[in-house]
């Protein structure tokens, strides 16, 4: 099996390497990978400059490529340009801080998985749920027995699978849970400050406004100690609204 | 009626002006975005930069604030800061560009929308179908009419509009159709170039590679000459494949 690896933390962020130490006990890996941080960059791809990918090394091994993009730039080069063949999965991750409930929109790591899905490729998005210094290796195992599943299960066309793990002792997870995203969403400040020209700046700041109380979202099972698995897809229409604005009148003459 | 405006093709496009001179006709109009072009950017936001809104003038007038950021930052931006209250809904374009399946998972135009609605604002993003030079008129008028109409109906929490409209001559344009989004994709390829340096970098390219053959898809319909209304939402588990999981044993000992 040959597995993609990617993430939005960045090459060499603590997660990517504890994700690709546990996945090469099951398959052939290629990271590739933004060489800086790429958190909350959504699903941005880059068009107005050219990309460069660059060897990434790791205690003297070559662990990767590191590529100046974002998490789907880096998906896309793989697959399209740097990959000799097509892989059996994309797995990005493990991220630093969760993607669950509202924040999937946001999320670099889901990006990656998310285009690695419309490349018609398997993929899983794994998050663990802390900003703390963390220990990534149950995640990682985690990680690893789902990439085994879905790659003898596969996933139907244009879905693909968000994880969370909470950052808890192994022996305190409660188990692993089928969720939905829930609908908790981010409670934004700026914080307005000056420059020493006196020039006014503003620094996006807020805190995750947690309204889920359903056991079975992603926002709630990682907060009771499960392992969250989501799946998503990016078939977005709102199929009952269509049937709702059927009597707007949309095509009658405009009257003005 | 306040409505705030916004876009990803920055606050000197043509697109966002024409939006502007016609929603003025209906509505307390304030114009936040972008400095420069956003395009593809996704649901990108800004965390590790600050952010600076500057007034922005055309024609000697006051035409709105431009953000050094996304069009996603610049809504956040105008709604948690800038405006005295909440707008009463955001439109955001006028693209210039169709933003119709796999597309709308890259567009910086429908995601200033879609913040809006996670705002808690009913949202319109609205695109022109062309690259080329073009008359951003009759679309504007067009935005104008849903701008009334979802003002006087409202929207599900959560679901936001996107419109695109062809650009062809209005006479011929042959009605409104409320569409769901298609599944045509983008096929990238990657043109690889030398610097001066003979060092290798990646200019992404492609095409839009047409497979939707439905008349009621965002993708068939403009190119029938429709204008597409397709109402989206970010809720985007996929409720089917949950119920598929459950056989998987996700939850059994682990084997590893």
């Amino acid at each position: 099996m040959n597995i993609l690896i990617c993430n939005d933390d960045g090459i060499d962020a603590p997660g990517i390497h504890a994700l690709a130490e546990e996945l090469k006990k099951i398959a052939r890996v290629t990271v590739v990978a933004p060489d800086r941080q790429q958190s909350a960059v959504g699903h941005a791809i880059t068009m107005n400059y050219p990309l460069r990918a660059v060897p990434f090394h790791k205690n003297g091994e070559f662990f990767g490529y590191a590529v100046d993009g974002t998490p789907a730039d880096c998906v896309k080069l793989a697959v399209k340009f740097l990959l000799k063949e097509k892989p059996d999965l994309v797995v990005s991750g493990i991220n630093h801080g969760s993607n669950t409930a509202i924040n999937i929109i946001y999320s670099g790591t889901v990006s990656a998985a998310t285009e690695g899905t419309i490349l018609g490729i398997p993929s899983i998005a794994v998050s663990l749920t802390t900003y703390a210094a963390a220990d990534f290796r149950y995640a990682a195992r985690i990680a690893a027995r789902l990439a085994r599943m879905v790659a003898e299960r596969g996933l139907p066309q244009g879905t693909l699978l968000n994880v969370n793990v909470p950052a808890l002792p192994e022996k305190e997870i409660r188990g692993i849970k089928i969720t939905a995203q829930g609908k908790s969403s981010w409670e934004d400040t700026f914080d307005v400050r000056r420059d020493p020209a006196n020039r006014e700046y503003f620094w996006l700041t807020g805190h995750m406004n947690v309204t889920d109380t359903d056991p079975d979202t992603d926002q709630v099972a990682v907060l009771e100690g499960y392992v969250s698995v989501t799946p998503i897809h990016y078939d977005i229409t709102d199929h009952d609204q269509c049937a709702r604005m059927r009597i707007w009148g949309l095509d009658a003459p405009a009257e003005a």
